[in-house]
């Protein structure tokens, strides 16, 4: 459906003017100056000619088929101009105008309204309020669209929630001399969505690299599922902006407070295979390399430069990208001490000195070429007037062309000086960077998305020990009685039904059930506040640690009736369970259509003073699992440190596994908290103490 | 000194050349092509002219008095060659000749050769292995430099260390239109120095902000002095490269374990004022503002935009910096509310709309200029078709001209279609960035100066309870039994001399003496094993904690004793003391000329795995070592979380600065470790329980 869109045979304006100043007269003059390869329909209620074209009074008045329609009419009018290109047959509008779901009020009833002739008709909406579309395909043309940015035909798709973002990077592309194959930018999106447009750019055989601009993703879970297929077939660049001031949105679960306001985002940035960049240069940088180069195999990095300095920049930018300047090998060295001046280094970087000429550029490249310890190759040249550089770049260019391993040139240069020198990479389509950071950056980039890429699939694991309807039941049970958070010993059980350990313990509403618990369960106990209203049970004084006897337990019990009388609460009564002192958090967020947002954390300082979290997406791979514990900076802490023994990582991925599955089977619980988890050494598994589990009300 | 090398009247090149692609011919051309206002002598064996210069044999031959003289013949003639230039009266040398200190062997005695040539002669040397100076000033136009990038005149002084860096940064300064005053790399800098070239600039006053490529200090104190003076008069924007990869130096402490390759100069720039930038793009950037504009006198950035997308990339990259988007007055939003669109957004970021004309952003800016809670305005600008785009530059830039605020101007549009748009901009001397990144870094780079520049003076406490003789005592009496490490029972006593406390303690032989310590000291006490031979006691099993009775004493004795037979080792006997289980490290490492690097951190994992470490500069000041206290991660651990009771953090800094004192009064302190110290609450000092004290023995 989408090639009505970005292929269209005919498009009409809806609102089309012989203002110069207006929307409806700059469409036309883009589709003009793209030469669009069909006919153009201007509708306007009285004008006979707009530009050089005949006008009609409707779109129902136009004796052909009209394929797309750009609508740039008042909001208020947009429903009735809407039906008349359904009635027509009109397969796509572009709903330009502005006054819709943005501007609150009665923008949203006729967005809404809109949406529903769109169902009604069958005709699908682009928009409202947006730029439109793009195609460079030259037996299209189509620039449906108002922006000022211009186009070189290319291999670059870009995808923009925000048509200033899209016009800026649409703009720098243009400078960089970076080819574009297709734009969108689909404002209040109500119909033909991102992850629609990402998956049909997937299918376009000439978009080479996908990139995209996002600020929210209304349905998230449509995004991953479409970008994680996509980026298997060619590179998807994604730059989430919003990161500060984000609309705080209560949590009440730990797990919640520690979410940034891009962490899902990022999340499933990085789930689905997509690059993230945080900076719009740095992405169109990228993108060229992209386009233009094959994608190396994994992250080690060779560097020929014929001047120190931007070397050692050249380094530092990608070893804190995390690739890799490994040792060359011995045949590599040998051929550069041949072929290079003897005061030339021969290690990675590669130094052939200011006065390296193209034989010199041609050898070293070769030999890093035939290195198989090299992926890739960052190529430094500064032009010194005593050099042959067109030469060099001759020689470099005619080796990169055909090579299976990206070349990143880093042409430190006077341009109009030596232009030549830049048009000769540049005839070759290999692309040039102006500073070391750059191109390091940019192939950071590429070496990312092979690691991405190559990263193997697998499956979470299946368990054959948990009874999910046994969870259903609990939280039906819960439902029904009105509560959102899960009743202590019922949370308990929950995470019993898929394997997760807990202390044993019992809810009592008094002191003689309270002792007649302590001595089912066995001194020592701990006792707990339980109500809902108490969220930070420690801080408020609601738990107390280590009971060994009746009388204890008696204080403890009197201490906590008084403070909490108010809330008129009940009481747990818990086994005490000491790990080996490295407690951890776990923890799940639902994220609308995405399902669970999986955060795991060591405990204590380190997570409310820290923040040293990691995330993940339920339901969890064991690899993925073991990724989130490894990815915490206290990892070393697990792994024991000082002859420390480790804590059972298995057992402890297990259960994250396990939480991650129990909250995917069951869509309702919004927020879960286990905090903290006490681990143990080798062959004891860990086990939840605290556990708070809160469910989607019918209202919420 | 230094005018002769930027303001020569005259310049010979020793080595000039007819051969085009020769440094000789190319120095002569560059002063060719930029006017050079003075004569050039070009010094040849046998040709009588070059280019069109009469040429002589010798620099004796020259018949006129010779100020400044390049240098380009092989480096084994060049100290008769320089000693010919002293005696000619020659002020300076610019010796562009490679092969000296940095090729080795013969090179280094070639460069300590001329190095004495200059002390006794009395010629300054630049260089050697070096690309020269430039001056841009109408009276001088100095081009003494063999590299190709072109300068326009202007405000912004370069010193690159390494040429090739130097090379990108100027041309991208060119590209931008920055204009350049002067420029300098002066190679292995074995005479003029880069802090001498800083001080000088920081005397001219065409010069408005000084870039500095960094890739080591031999004598950081010396630059550490001059920017600290310099940046407090005009800008000083940083660059350190090589970060990763440094060479590891052998270190024996944590402190020295904990520092990073670019600890040291980061300290450096952070303490004399000077902005700190990791890449050469947005230095260059943040030049061309600091060129152009007023400094901000704080923090608080509105910001102006025509387009949501940019607006909220602004906003995240500011936030991010540490900057603040305040609310507006409500004089200003009243203001506002009358001048612009009624569906304008009037609180901070102001959204003008992309219809919004001339008269909008007049009035948005000069709202903001005379709001008091703003400091600095980020102007975004998309250019749309259908607006006087010329006349909202014409309006913004007769604001801007004479504004005591910064506005940065983030004009995003096709730079053809919409060139006189950005001329107006340029020809009022407002810099324009082309995304909201840049712009906005360019403004935290300002607002970071401004802030360093800001920061109150305050000299280090004096202390009249010290006694400097009993340390240096200590100190003499420790390299006398030739010893590097300082016995734990007079480092003990080191401490104490500066008032910094530590648990009672004896050093003692055999278990008969250690029976008679425990008993004067009293138990509970600690054994320690005393070696230099041990390092990491605790991992060695060399500490036994809280020994309760002579039994316990006599087993652990026993255990270490047989454990460290090998390194016939002394003991420690020591009162156990606990603190309140927050546990501080504190250190100091010498850094050449600079002096101590101080090191702050929380004790245990949080140094040893999340290297959560501060540092400063020896000796400092109270609120230097609050800083250093208040700027590590865990800091709210020591102000207490949950209930906690803060430790004493006044007489925490007491220690940090007592400790700086301590090694700052004593230079031949190598390494110094206290850790851990235990805190206490209020009221209590903190004690060092193990301290390890390393001297510079005279050989190293």
């Amino acid at each position: 459906m989408l090639d009505s869109l970005f292929r269209p045979k005919s498009v009409a304006v809806i609102g089309a003017s012989n203002r110069r100043l207006t929307i409806g007269y700059r469409i036309i003059q883009n589709l003009f100056d793209m030469e669009f390869n069909g006919p153009i329909y201007p509708v306007h209620p009285k004008a006979s000619f707009i530009k050089n074209l005949p006008a009609y009074p409707s779109i129902t008045d136009v004796p052909q088929d009209v394929e797309l329609a750009h609508i740039v009419v008042k909001n208020t009018m947009v429903p009735q101009i809407l039906r008349d290109c359904a009635q027509k047959g009109v397969k796509v509008a572009i709903i330009n105008t502005a006054g819709f779901k943005e501007i609150g009020g009665d923008g949203i009833e006729i967005e809404k309204e809109i949406v529903r002739i769109g169902k009604e008709t069958g005709i699908r909406i682009f928009g409202p309020n947006c730029q439109g579309v793009m195609n460079t395909d030259p037996l299209i043309r189509a620039y449906c669209n108002f922006t000022f940015t211009r186009l070189i035909p290319g291999h670059i798709s870009l995808l923009a929630q925000s048509g200033g973002v899209g016009e800026v990077i649409n703009n720098r592309l243009y400078e960089l001399e970076a080819g574009i194959r297709m734009y969108a930018s689909n404002g209040n999106a109500c119909d033909v969505s991102i992850p629609e447009i990402i998956e049909y750019w997937g299918n376009d055989p000439e978009t080479r690299v996908i990139l995209c601009h996002i600020e929210s993703l209304p349905d998230p879970e449509h995004f991953y599922r479409v970008a994680k297929a996509v980026s298997k077939k060619k590179p998807i660049l994604g730059m989430k902006t919003g990161r500060t001031r984000a609309g705080a949105k209560a949590v009440s679960s730990h797990t919640g407070g520690l979410m940034k306001a891009d962490t899902t985002v990022e999340l499933i940035f990085e789930e689905a295979g997509v690059v993230s960049f945080r900076d719009e240069e740095e992405m169109c940088q990228a993108a060229l390399a992209f386009s233009r180069l094959p994608v190396p195999k994994g992250n080690r990095v060779g560097i020929i430069t014929n001047t120190g300095g931007p070397g050692i920049i050249a380094t530092d930018e990608v070893i804190e990208a995390g690739c890799e300047i490994p040792d060359l090998t011995e045949d590599t060295q040998k051929s550069l001490k041949e072929a290079l001046y003897p005061e030339a280094i021969v290690s990675n970087p590669v130094d052939v000195l200011a006065t390296a000429g193209p034989d010199h550029y041609m050898a070293a490249t070769q030999a890093l070429l035939q290195d198989d310890n090299i992926d890739s190759i960052l190529l430094n040249f500064i032009t010194p007037f005593f050099v042959d550089c067109e030469g060099v770049a001759r020689e470099v260019t005619a080796l990169a062309r055909d090579a299976d391993k990206p070349i990143i040139g880093i042409v430190m240069t006077e341009k109009t000086g030596w232009g030549k020198t830049l048009d000769t990479f540049s005839q070759a389509g290999i692309p040039t960077y102006d500073f070391p950071e750059t191109g390091a950056k940019a192939l950071a980039a590429m070496t990312r998305y092979a690691m991405l890429a190559n990263r193997p699939e697998e499956a979470p694991p299946a368990f054959d020990d948990i009874d999910p309807k046994k969870v259903s039941s609990i939280i039906e049970q819960t439902r029904s009685a009105g509560r959102s958070f899960v009743p202590q010993n019922d949370a308990v059980e929950m995470l019993a039904a898929y394997g997760i350990g807990s202390p044993k313990a019992q809810q009592v509403s008094d002191l003689d059930r309270a002792l007649e618990a302590a001595k089912q369960i066995g001194y020592p106990v701990v006792l707990k506040v339980e109500s809902e209203q108490v969220v930070h049970k420690s801080d408020a004084g609601g738990v107390a640690l280590n009971i060994k006897s009746d009388a204890e337990l008696k204080a403890a019990f009197g201490k906590m009736s008084d403070a909490f009388a108010s809330v008129d609460p009940s009481y747990l009564v818990a086994q005490f369970v000491t790990g080996d002192g490295r407690e951890v958090i776990l923890g799940a967020k639902k994220e609308g259509t995405l399902g669970h947002v999986m955060m795991f954390g060591l405990g204590g300082v380190f997570v409310e003073v820290l923040r040293d979290v990691s995330f993940g997406l339920a339901p969890l791979s064991k690899s993925r699992a073991d990724e989130m514990i490894e990815r915490i900076k206290g990892f070393p802490i697990l792994q024991g440190i000082r002859g420390q023994a480790p804590i059972d990582l298995e057992r402890l991925a297990g259960m994250v596994t396990r939480l991650s599955r129990l909250v995917a089977d069951h869509p309702s619980i919004e927020e879960l908290d286990l905090n903290p988890v006490l681990t143990f050494a080798q062959g004891t598994s860990p086990v939840a103490v605290d556990v708070r589990i809160k469910i989607e009300t019918p209202a919420s």
